[in-house]
C-alpha cells in the first residue's frame, strides 16, 4: 500500500479512534447500571476500535501527495461506511440486536440522523444501547468527517475536499476558507444549541437522561427516541413546543448563524436569507393545510390538539427529524399527501437536516416559473436570482442533476424494497423516507411502526439509500463509475 | 369582437363542423339499430353543432392578422375545450351519463385517448354510444385540429403554431414544412393502419362493430373497449397479439414511418432512431423483470398465460393504451411497482401515445451519466448526443423544465383527488393515469374497477390532467401566466 491509500488507512484510523472515544460514555453508563451485557458489547467495541485506530495512527506514515476532490469522495463515503458497522458493533456484540442487518440498519440509520428503526419495543433496551443510538445522531449531525478535523486538525487532508463531499447543499463556498476553524466555529454553535435545549427540556420535567436523548434527536433532526410512543409519551405542550423550536432551529443553515454571531451581524442574515424565508413559507403553508382540513374534516373537535399535531409533525418530517407527537397515519388523505410532499423538501443546505434542501426545490421552482417566459420568448436569456444574485448556469445544472438522480434513486429504491412484497404506500414511503433521511413512513413503516418486518435485504437497501441520501448521492455514486476510477489512473 | 379573436372564433366553427360530420355515424347507428335515446341525443347535438359552426364559418369574415405562437397555444387550448364539451353532448342528452361531470370526463379520456372511465356497467349502453366513445380515441390520437386541417385546408392558421402546441414530443422540426400535406401523409398512414388492425381482428372471429372499437381504441392509443373485461373478454391469444402489435406500433413515431415510406428509406429508418431503440428496450426490458418474478412467485404454474400477461401489460402501459388482459393488481408488489415505473415514460414523440415521451426519460438519463463526468471534470463542455447530433442546449432546458412541470402538475393532481379520500395508492395512480393519459391505476382505479367513485370535483380535475397531458403541459398552462398575457398585449 502507498502513497494516498496510505493517508485514506490513516484518517480510518483516526475515525476509529474518535469513535472509541465516543463509546466511553455509553461504556461507563453501562458499568454504572450494571447493563453487563452491554458493558461486553460496548468493552469490545471499544478495544477493537480504539486497538486498531492507534495501531493505524502510530504504526502508518503519511503520504506527502496531495488530495484532489475525488479522493474526498472517497473518504467521506469509506469513513460513513466505517462508522455504520463500528458504530453497530455494540447493538450485535451486545445481543441487543442479535441480527446483524438490524445493527447495521440501526446504526446507519443513527449516524445518517434518519431515525428509523428496526426495534419493537425501544422500551425493554438497555439505558446504554439507547443513549449511544442517540449520541450517533449527534455525531452524524454536524458530518463525521467534520467532527474528527474539528478535535484533530492535524490530518492532513484539506477541510474544503471533506467539506465538499460530507456537507448538504450545492453551494458550499461559505465554509471553504480557514476550514479547521469554521469547523470548531460549528461545534461550538451545535454544543451549545445542545446544552440549551438539554436545559428546556429538563425544565418540563424531563429527566436529564432522556432531556440528553431527545436533544441529540432534535439537534441532529435524527428522531431516535428511548420511548415507543416517541413525544406522545411526554403529553406536554411545552415539551412538544421547545422540540418544535428546536427542530425548526437545527433546520437552517448552520453557517448562517455562524456568520451572524461571528461576524456580529445578527439574526437578520439568517431570516433575510431566501432559503430560510423558502423553508419557513414551506412549513407555514403545509401546516396551514393541514391544520384547516383536519379541523373541517374532524368537526372542531379538538382546536388546540390538532394545531400542535399538524405543526409538530409538519416541522418534524420537513427538517427529517421523523418525531412523533401522535399517529398522522389517522389522518384524512389530502393532509397525508401535503406530509407525504414534504418528504422531497428537506432542511436547508448547511443544517443537520436530510433531504433534497430547500434551495433547491427554490431554485426548481424558480426554473419554472422561468419556463413559461421561455415559451413567449425563446431567445432571452432568463437568470436565476437566490439572495439577489444570479445563479451560474453551472449550479442550475447541476442542481437539475441531483433533482434526476434523487428521482432516479428513489425508483430504484422502490423497486428493490418492492421485492419485499409490502403495499405500495409502505414500499414507496420506505424508499422515500430512508432516502430523504426523515424516519418514519406510512402504513407499514407508519410513525406508530417500524422497520422490523422488512427482509434483510431490504434492510441493507434501506441502509445504503440512509447513507447515500445524507452524502447527497454523487459522493457515494461516483465511486460506482468508470469516470471515479479512470480518472484516478491518470 | 375584431382581429385575431374572430379568427380563434372562425376556427372553432370549423371544428364544430367536423366534429358535427363525425357524430353522423353514431347517428345513423342508432337511427338503424332504433336506439331512440341515443337518436335524440346524437340528433340535438349534431343539429347544435353544425347550425352553430355553419353560421360562424358564413357569416364571419377572417382578418388579415398574422398568427404569432401563442395563438397556437390558446387555439389549440380552446378547440380541445369545445371538443370535450361537444363530445360529452351525446353522453348527456341522451341520458347515457345523466351526470354531467361523467359526461365530461368520458369526452376528454375519449379525445385525450386516456381510456379511464366513469362507466360501471359497460356493456348495457347502447351500441351507438359506445362506438362515439371509442370514435373519440380516433379522433384524439393524432390531433383534433391537426384532423380539422387535414381535411379543411384553407383555415387561415399556420399548421406550424399548431403542429407546435398539438404534437407531442420536445423537436418537432420534422413537420414544419408544407404542413398540410405532411397531415395528409400522416392521416393516410392512420387509416391504413386502422384498416389493417380492423381486418385483422374481423379475421379472429371479432364481429365488425367490436373489431372497429378496439382497433380505434388501439391505434389511438386510448383503451376504450365495449366489454367489461376488456380485451381479456375474448380469451384469445390471437387477438391479443394483434392488439399488442397495433400496440407497440402506434406508440412510435409517425413521422419516422412517413419518412420511410415517402422518401423510400424503409424500416430501418423507423428502428435505427435512437428513440424507438430505448422504447423498444425499455418495455423489453419491464416485460422480461415482470415475466420471470411473477413465474418465481406464481411457481411456474402457467408459463405461456404469464408471458402474455406480462408482454400486454408493458406493451398496454408503456404505450398509455390501458386495455387490460387480466387484472394485474393481483400481480406481487415487484411487479405493480414495474409497471407504475412505466407510467412515466409514455410513447414516443410524434406517435398517438401520451405521457412524459420516451425521448425525454432518455434524454434525463443521458443528463445523469454526464453528471457524474461533470463531478469529475466540472470545467469540461460534454454534449448530450441524440440519433448521432449534439441536443443544443436549448432543447435540454426545455426537457427538464417539461420534467420538473410534469412532477409539479402530478404533486398538484394528487393533492386534489386527495380531497376525495381514497388511499394513497388510488390517489396517485388516478393522478398519473389521467396525466400520463393511460386509462387505468391501481386500487380502487384499477384495470377492473372505474373512476365512477370519484365525486364530480376530482372528475373536472382528472379531465384537465388528461387534456393537460396531452397538449404537453404548456399549451394549457401557458394561457394561465402573466407572460402570455402580457406578451398579448404588446
Amino acid at each position: 500500500m502507498r502513497g494516498k491509500h496510505k493517508d485514506f488507512v490513516i484518517i480510518e484510523g483516526y475515525v476509529l479512534l474518535v469513535l472509541a472515544a465516543a463509546m466511553i460514555i455509553p461504556l461507563i453508563m453501562a458499568i454504572v447500571l450494571k447493563e453487563s451485557s452491554s458493558v461486553y458489547g460496548f468493552g469490545w467495541t471499544v478495544a477493537i476500535c480504539a486497538g486498531a485506530g492507534a495501531s493505524i495512527v502510530v504504526l502508518m506514515k503519511p503520504s506527502p501527495e496531495k488530495f484532489k476532490s475525488r479522493d474526498g469522495f472517497f473518504v467521506v463515503s469509506l469513513t460513513w461506511l466505517v462508522a455504520s458497522i463500528a458504530g453497530a458493533m455494540p447493538f450485535w456484540i451486545s445481543g441487543a440486536m442479535p441480527n446483524l442487518a438490524d445493527a447495521i440498519f440501526e446504526s446507519a440509520s443513527g449516524f445518517s440522523t434518519t431515525g428509523s428503526s428496526i426495534l419493537t419495543d425501544i422500551e425493554i433496551m438497555p439505558k446504554s444501547i439507547l443513549f449511544w443510538r442517540s449520541f450517533t445522531h449527534w455525531l452524524g449531525g454536524m458530518g463525521i468527517i467534520v467532527f474528527v478535523m474539528a478535535i484533530l486538525p492535524a490530518i492532513g487532508i484539506s477541510g474544503q475536499l471533506v467539506a465538499y463531499a460530507e456537507t448538504p447543499g450545492p453551494v458550499k463556498d461559505k465554509v471553504t476558507a480557514r476550514f479547521t476553524d469554521t469547523a470548531k466555529g460549528l461545534y461550538a454553535l451545535y454544543i451549545g444549541m445542545t446544552l440549551i435545549q438539554a436545559v428546556l427540556l429538563r425544565l418540563g420535567k424531563m429527566s436529564w437522561y432522556d432531556a440528553f436523548i431527545h436533544t441529540f434527536g432534535t439537534v441532529g433532526t435524527g428522531g431516535f427516541s428511548n420511548y415507543n410512543t416517541s413525544i406522545a409519551h411526554f403529553d406536554s405542550v411545552y415539551i412538544e413546543l421547545v422540540i418544535i423550536v428546536f427542530m425548526v432551529l437545527s433546520g437552517i443553515n448552520f453557517n448562517l448563524y455562524y456568520v451572524a454571531i461571528n461576524q456580529g451581524r445578527g439574526l437578520k442574515t439568517v431570516f433575510r436569507d431566501d432559503e430560510t424565508r423558502f423553508y419557513l413559507t414551506v412549513m407555514g403553508t403545509a401546516a396551514a393545510l393541514i391544520f384547516g382540513y383536519n379541523i373541517i374534516f374532524n368537526g372542531f373537535t379538538n382546536i388546540g390538539g390538532e394545531f400542535m399535531d399538524a405543526i409538530f409533525h409538519v416541522a418534524s418530517i420537513t427538517t427529517t427529524t421523523g418525531y412523533g407527537s401522535g399517529d398522522y397515519d389517522l389522518w384524512p388523505t389530502f393532509s397525508k399527501m401535503v406530509l407525504f410532499a414534504l418528504f422531497f423538501f428537506g432542511g436547508c443546505s448547511g443544517s443537520t437536516g436530510g433531504g433534497i434542501k430547500h434551495i433547491r426545490m427554490l431554485v426548481a421552482l424558480k426554473l419554472l416559473r422561468r419556463s413559461f417566459s421561455l415559451k413567449m420568448h425563446p431567445k432571452r436569456i432568463i437568470p436565476v436570482r437566490v439572495n439577489g444574485a444570479d445563479l451560474s448556469s453551472d449550479v442550475v445544472i447541476k442542481i437539475t442533476n441531483f433533482l434526476f438522480m434523487y428521482i432516479a434513486t428513489l425508483f430504484a429504491g422502490i423497486m428493490l424494497i418492492g421485492l419485499d412484497g409490502m403495499d405500495f404506500m409502505s414500499t414507496v414511503s420506505a424508499a422515500a423516507t430512508c432516502l430523504g433521511n426523515i424516519g418514519p413512513g406510512f402504513n407499514l413503516v407508519g410513525p406508530t411502526m417500524n422497520f422490523a418486518l422488512l427482509s434483510d435485504f431490504a434492510k441493507y437497501v434501506c441502509s445504503f439509500l440512509m447513507i447515500a441520501g445524507r452524502l447527497e448521492l454523487y459522493t457515494v455514486f461516483t465511486l460506482f463509475t468508470r469516470y471515479y476510477w479512470n480518472s484516478n489512473k491518470a
